[in-house]
């Protein structure tokens, strides 16, 4: 990553527009996607205040934090924002993997035409 | 990459269900992550049939090959699904910038809590 200009920290996100943004975690020392969940305000506050992933589960209607069950935490080593100000990416340190099916990305399937 | 499992051709995805899936572009010899669109069913199959990256504009509401008008095509190399069948991952050569701006990856701007 050669990618250092900061974001104010207030960030941009227009959240009564966008409650829920995406957000992908890519693993900081392989640059390996791991996988696509979605962030609500309180989440990312949470991810960028405590240093580990969290989410917003749209199944549970909950906050989640990323292992605290499985173990499989993500700590955070960047948090970045794309131009639009609606998807985010978290470099993370994968503890373990980051799939519920015991694959280390949930992208673990090829399609084809 | 040393993930080699292919899903079935007829992709899993419940269009009727989620008309719209978040697609992450990964640079394939970089592994950068590049950008976040959406993709709808004709989308993907463009997508797969013609080898370069299709999304869908919601705001034009039309189908986009990225890269038509700025030539900053993106060259699939695979095209993952995730665990829910509800992400995709496109691994692409990219041709250019992705970003509008003028940035390689859409993702140039770091936040901090």
């Amino acid at each position: 990553m050669d990618l250092n200009k900061s974001a104010p920290n207030d960030v941009s996100i227009d959240w009564s527009k966008t409650p829920l943004v995406p957000a992908v975690a890519q693993e900081y020392y392989t640059g390996e996607v791991l996988m696509l969940a979605y962030v609500n305000e309180e989440a990312l506050n949470l991810t960028l205040s405590k240093g580990y992933a969290h989410y917003f589960s749209r199944s549970r209607n909950a906050i989640w934090l990323k292992g605290e069950t499985s173990g499989n935490l993500q700590k955070i080593r960047e948090v970045r924002i794309d131009c639009d100000d609606d998807a985010l990416l978290y470099i993370v340190e994968q503890q373990g993997n980051a799939c519920h099916t015991g694959e280390l990305s949930c992208f673990y399937r090829k399609i084809s035409g």
